[in-house]
């Protein structure tokens, strides 16, 4: 019998959730809840349901992917259908992770709350985890980039005069040979470069707009950020990419462990992760292993459909 | 209180287990356990004990670090000693896992044996699991090197004429573009060159020691092997590297994957994955997770010295 997937929020990951389903043989999806009435899914057949039913479903949902965003949207829903479904998410507002975890857990009883399960939150933090362990004297950092942040690309558009906008990060060459080298303690700041590409409305003075953009706090103040009008962008290339290093010294020898990741379509690459989630979301909740659990606390072979007798021939 | 570990075995692996406990605070180095009666080791005060005494150690030693080799030593040691004690090794011989695996199961009813938990097998295992489970419709690729091969640098110096070897695996720059590029099935010869430096005896053929190991079955003939003549090799220096890719397509998208590890000491590094999942294996065994277990099958929170709350805020 396959995987019930519900699908909740029908937006980038939403979207490609839904694609990723569409080529995972042990996983059906067998919902797609959301707030907007009448909208259209392109799996012919499956029911969407308005995110207020949600009860109704219990019983007919395995796992709910929840793809909203971190912001607003889980926050509310994590807890509510955490304790109605076993549920996964890439919740990736870091400050606030334990908070959110906690929230999720007191929800949990009967159910497997995976939160922060994308590539990062998520896959960079098992690598961090991992060098952290094995080379426990050392230095790690993470860049991020070159790839399309939707967060910072959301805060270019708020901008008076500002049409549309991206914000691609690029990680500094110099800050990566740096963190190669050995270098801890890299601000974000130092580790990247923001590019603003901004199409501005007609007669808005320019000069103001990047003046606002280059000093707007939190987002693009302490970074180099480079402005550059143009008269389109394309929203929907999300490529993005990751690279997280650690090296280590132990018993005067150097160590080096780098895990990079580079992807077209973020979302269809969180999806996949999120995917692989779920199902380690249903085995546990199987088991009794209710609660909220993070990338940490699952064993790897939980995310693969194969045996452990193939896993063990054909991956280890 | 710290968890007491006993090294199995005081060659290139023991020794780097030694050097690694002595900068891990959470764990205290109890026995050394050898063949070698007289044996003197680095740490003062450590006793030293015959491996036929093993089990006078049952009750001061959590978790033993088996570090003899695979061919000869695990087979025999590992259910014996596993019958005792938990247990951790970098059991690498691929081909014969599994049975060693149900070996080390049928004997650890009241302990935790973790198996096959280095580099590779252990760390690109679960990077394989992790690129399989997110990247299903891909292809992946392992390369080892540059980097010394103690098993084929073994092979070089049963040659005749052959004073002293040493033999570096090092990757195929087009074989590892042609992973990038998503070709899959490439076999270990197209991705791999072995370099040869040999110490020739006086007076020997050197024409035939070349053609001997140009052609010797399972460990040179097939590969790209140059065979180098030198006048000394230094067998102290075992730096070793490995890269594992996986590339994959899910909605139309391009996704890749890397882990990339470096070592001046292959000895060092894997001990400190070893003394990792020593840890593991204590804190499974207090829990009752009993029986043989690979990387597939501990979650990566047991690897950490940190509690969860630190591991969320800070490596999450």
């Amino acid at each position: 019998m396959k995987i019930r997937i519900g699908i909740v929020g029908y937006g980038n990951i939403g979207m490609a959730a839904e694609t990723v389903l569409r080529q995972t043989p042990d996983m059906e999806l067998a919902a797609v809840l959301t707030r907007r009435p009448g909208l259209d899914i392109k799996t012919p057949g499956v029911p969407v349901v308005l995110l207020e039913d949600a009860e109704s479903l219990v019983g007919s949902i395995d796992v709910m992917i929840l793809c909203g965003g971190s912001a607003k949207d889980l926050p509310e829903q994590g807890p509510k259908l955490a304790a109605l479904f076993s549920t996964v998410d890439s919740f990736d507002t870091h400050a606030v992770i334990p908070e959110y975890f906690l929230s999720l857990d007191r929800a949990a009883k009967k159910t497997t709350a995976i939160l922060a399960a994308g590539w990062d939150p998520g896959l960079l933090s098992a690598f961090r985890l991992l060098g952290d362990a094995f080379l426990p004297k050392g230095a790690g950092s993470t860049f991020w980039g070159r790839g399309v942040s939707q967060g910072h690309s959301f805060a270019l558009r708020r901008v008076a005069g500002v049409k549309d906008a991206v914000q691609y990060t690029v990680p500094s060459e110099s800050a990566v040979e740096a963190a190669r080298g050995g270098a801890a303690n890299l601000t974000a700041g130092e580790k990247h470069t923001r590019e603003c590409y901004v199409v501005a409305e007609e007669g808005a003075d320019r000069a103001r707009i990047e003046e606002e953009i280059k000093t707007m706090p939190h987002y693009f103040a302490g970074y180099r950020t480079v402005v550059n009008f143009v008269d389109s962008v394309n929203r929907a290339d999300m490529p993005h990419a990751g690279l997280s290093l650690r090296t280590g010294d132990s018993g005067g020898f150097r160590h080096t462990m780098e895990l990079s990741l580079k992807t077209e379509s973020n979302p269809v690459f969180t999806a996949g992760i999120l995917t692989a989630y779920a199902r380690a979301a249903f085995r546990l909740s199987r088991e009794g292993g209710y609660g909220a659990k993070t990338v940490f606390d699952v064993p790897l072979s939980y995310l693969s459909p194969k045996d452990s007798a193939t896993l063990m021939r054909e991956l280890l």
